[in-house]
């Protein structure tokens, strides 16, 4: 029995990205069942069966561990493909970001947003901005420039503050009504704003 | 030098509209001076001169106050005049907009809502949507119908999702880009969005 607990307690010899990964997913463990506050360095240690230091030698605060944590497991937007239709591939995009928002790690990061203090949300926020905001506004201007191409989008729609209206319209829907948002007000977003402000 | 420390120290015998405004005023210069963190219930009624009991009397806490104190601030927003274009009233109702947000008691309150914990915040945004959000769809509205009455506002653009996208936007562009936003932003907002997903 006590030899079990010692080879239980001990750390595992791990390296690199399968360390990484066991840390990460204790991390994500502890976000969604206790929240960020409960949240401790060696509380995802414990988890992860390693030492504090493991962790501290790579992440200064706990901070940084949730947003790489976060990061891990947001999908990337590699584009939007082209389905020949800019209505089709914005409807496409903006059910993805509906359906991220609706999942449980969408729900987790709103908890997390409203539990931060303003130095920490301040961070957060810029994380947010290059791994969410920026790709997002990229990937919306690259569908609007081959609508544009195809001569179904007005040339003058392709700008980045019509941009704005599709993440701009999803945080106003959260702030203002909660969740879940649902696939039908993707399809709204689409049909009766987007379609109407681009359409040549 | 005694009896009138005595007499600016003393309660001043004020009642009802009178003792409010003083109250309130108290509470703006205290909310744009130390933050909200640093007002107390106490210093308010000091700076009144009257007494704290006369404060818990009327509210509960000093969310309460504050909330009470914005609100007799915060302009009305009885409606927009009738100017015969769809584009000149919603350019004037934006321009109202961003002025209010980009004023000292605009910046008083985006750096209240940072400073708030959760719950507070809870409360304050319910006072928000109330006073700000709810009575601005309606305006939006106005002006979208009065449009559609005249020929100029396409009658499928009459909708709240459509007069959502002026606040949806102006929150977003002070969440992404902070303050001032600029009264060319307005302009950009009315003619680049609005113009081109309402007209007929």
């Amino acid at each position: 029995m006590r030899a079990a607990a010692e080879v239980l307690s001990r750390p595992m010899r791990r390296r690199g990205k399968e360390l990484e990964r066991a840390i990460f997913e204790a991390a994500l463990d502890q976000l969604t069942s206790g929240g960020f506050a409960r949240l401790t360095m060696e509380g995802v240690a414990g988890a992860a069966r390693t030492g504090k230091a493991a962790l501290y030698r790579r992440w200064a605060s706990k901070v940084e561990l949730v947003i790489d944590a976060l990061d891990s497991t947001l999908p990337r937007p590699d584009g939007t493909p082209d389905l020949g239709s800019a209505r089709d591939e914005l409807l496409l995009l903006v059910e993805g970001f509906v359906e991220a928002m609706d999942s449980r790690a969408g729900g987790a990061m709103q908890a997390l947003m409203a539990e931060l203090d303003h130095a920490q949300a301040e961070f957060f926020k810029d994380f947010i901005g290059q791994r969410v905001t920026e790709p997002t506004k990229i990937a919306i201007l690259d569908i609007l420039g081959r609508g544009a191409g195809r001569g179904e989008v007005r040339p003058g729609a392709v700008t980045p503050l019509v941009a704005d209206v599709v993440p701009a319209m999803l945080l106003y829907r959260v702030k203002s009504g909660g969740r879940p948002i649902g696939l039908g007000y993707a399809t709204e977003l689409v049909d009766e704003v987007m379609v109407p402000l681009i359409r040549a």
